[in-house]
């Protein structure tokens, strides 16, 4: 019985209908945010969601029991566990959640609303077997401590380029620049190059400062991509050096790094 | 006769001939678009059109015709299903079909005018022969299933981010923000760092998620690069690696690596 | 003593108060630019102020004090000069000077503004001991000469374009190009993919210098990425090259390129 | 004399002295161009010109005069040819023909203005001797036939992606759309991710458009620097590699690649 029930979960068909109900429920979200969908087709909206909660629990309680198959070395209740604390597990968990603990506890409909999003969560469902996803996150695994200290640098550097910001454009523009909070919602839009246009500098020595963090935010730019860029240089390259050395002279085989 | 055309297919002056065409149609179809200029020289733009038309289908009947030069293993028959079924046959069709089907279809005037857009596919008929094309298609080739999932990956974030801003900013501005969908136009302008500033948050808690967005988005724009980077370092390697070393004395061959 | 004090400023428990100081130290000069709280808890912002002036100072001279330690070969004053003179040196003491500079010199509120900021590169003592920074500011120094001509030839990029949009824009737009200056802030913005929206040209020529300008400052982000790419590349390989590789049976040495 | 004169540009001082004239001189284009102080100071503008140009002058003809000597393989006036054709004679030369051009040619005071930009060319006088600029250069030369076909790929997007545009946002838009020229100007600031946002789709479908140009931009970015990225690994790797290579078995020494 676990057998077959582990089994008819890795069936092709079950994924392509666990993926499609997922991809509905994704586009069910975005549709009910319209005003008008929403008051027409409120039902069917909440028909579906129920829907896709009972399907999405049956899953969740089914996986639950078949853990054991997966997690074989260990008794059943701690491959359970086990299950539970795992990244899908807890996605699953999380899928529903949202769905059954308003009857639970009281809550305000504001953390309701925000609650409800988890559900998107059930998209990362879908990316469980690429083994390109995989090879992605390793490489970002790999690079950090890089990456970290790299964001690390560019908010010490937002974190300047804003409070100076403030003294300098906070008497010309009383309103854009209240604050050294308000200079740093300036300071990002300029050093992730988004630049919305809303809030700019006017005062000279303002503009050649956001001149300045402009240019060390190509540098910004530059050193995750350089990161990222010799990282997957050296998986590609790791992955292919499992090639064997033969010392010339007597024939014996050292293992080439 | 078949011999002699599809020499003639492949004459410089030809190419050259076929290359200035699709420049001019290019431009036409630019100049055609402003209304003053289409006014004046309506009959002049549709005489271009009409000798352009006749040009490439005679280009393709010919092309049909000598098929069985360039794919010589099979039968005549086949070799011309063969060409009609590749690449350049299909944009060869494509250039040349918008101005035949309102004779065939009755057609809404709307659609004639999109269909008509299809003749700037012509322009990829200008690539044929470039091996830097081929080089970067190659890389981008094998670079797919990565470059997938990180767009993949930037919709998901999309969809996350649009979602929250929806619930973020819906009450304070019901405009710009009225559903998930709104919030995805002003997603993806964060996202790949366009920003063109028509729609941003305003709430403090929208600016948050749109700064970490934007971060984000240097990292969107990181990864695919790294990818690429390292597909073209892989690719001039690999173009290099079949060179074995033999020592000129003794004739003994290094693998070299 | 002097020992047992060196030793306490190496201490895990030391440093993470260090670490928490300097972070509340940021956020108080944050909150503290909101006119809002400066009004109601001003005291607390300069009781808090003069609190940590007097930890940094106290950590200041013993850091000057124990010097000798971290500096064996030379003698005391020597060792407590050099110190003075490193980059940390310089850090702690501006950290705390522009508290005492008011007592010393009667300033202008304004510069004693500016002057205040300073005390934001207290930050810059929590990157002390990490790896990852050192590799980053490693791969940043190797590639100087090459980043430093890059940033070099985009200012060359923005002075002739800048100059051209101020011929062509300026009879337009007097307000928004008014001279070279002004263009100059249109250029940095383009070329480095903010856009801002607050200037842009108008006239056709203008449109295309404009976008020619876009386009090279595509260029302008690639040519530092791939440097520093590359440097990368090859900082990750100088590490593992120091590897000999030995045949265990003979013991011929063979160099693993 | 000729040895003389040849030792004399190259001398420390001399360098010292060009290279503060051509910042002065571009220094001074740019205050020129403040309209008040072009009224106060323009006579000293004048004046400061005049110097510049006498000075280059003189150099340009020395340079001719003692160019002998460094072509020697060739007569005296074939060497002077050479250096008139070279790229630094030509930048010589353009250095201070805008200058004399009104005394030989009545021109049109717009195209003198123009002219006058030239003088600005003097700055790349600057980077005579710079190794690192040599090699970013090298490196734009090996990638520049990848670099043109991308920028070329980019300019049939450009062109595809402006022209559906102009159809979808023409009607709702007609000033901001007015043709597909005024179209292809959206269609750059969107895939270089500048976005001033003075133009901007509003119908749905034109706002997919944008979203797909917008991510087409990210791989725009991405093509690039990798194919320049791969290029500085190519060209570290390839200065290192002179390193020989010696046959273990009978000691002859290979040319390594």
């Amino acid at each position: 019985m676990k057998r077959r029930l582990h089994h008819f979960l890795n069936t092709r068909i079950f994924s392509q209908f666990i993926y499609w109900l997922i991809v509905s429920n994704v586009i069910s979200i975005i549709l009910e945010s319209y005003a008008s969908l929403r008051g027409e087709y409120g039902d069917l909206f909440f028909g579906f969601e129920v829907f896709s909660v009972v399907v999405f629990t049956i899953e969740y309680v089914v996986r639950i029991y078949v853990a054991p198959i997966d997690y074989p070395s260990v008794n059943n209740l701690q491959a359970r566990i086990r299950f539970l604390k795992s990244g899908y597990g807890i996605i699953d968990l999380l899928a529903i959640l949202p769905f059954y603990l308003p009857f639970v506890l009281i809550l305000d409909l504001r953390i309701l609303r925000i609650l409800r999003l988890i559900r998107l969560l059930r998209i990362f469902k879908i990316g469980r077997h690429s083994k390109a996803l995989r090879t992605i996150l390793e490489v970002l695994k790999e690079t950090r401590s890089e990456l970290s200290i790299t964001f690390f640098v560019a908010f010490v550097m937002l974190l300047l380029s804003s409070t100076l910001m403030y003294y300098f454009e906070n008497e010309v523009q009383p309103e854009n620049f209240a604050s050294i909070g308000h200079a740093f919602w300036w300071a990002i839009a300029t050093l992730t190059t988004v630049g919305y246009g809303d809030v700019y500098p006017v005062t000279p020595i303002g503009k050649i400062l956001a001149g300045v963090t402009a240019l060390i935010g190509i540098g910004f730019l530059a050193l995750p991509t350089g990161i990222i860029s010799s990282a997957f240089v050296e998986k590609i390259k790791s992955d292919k050096e499992n090639v064997q050395c033969t010392c010339p002279e007597c024939g014996h085989i050292i293992e080439d790094k």
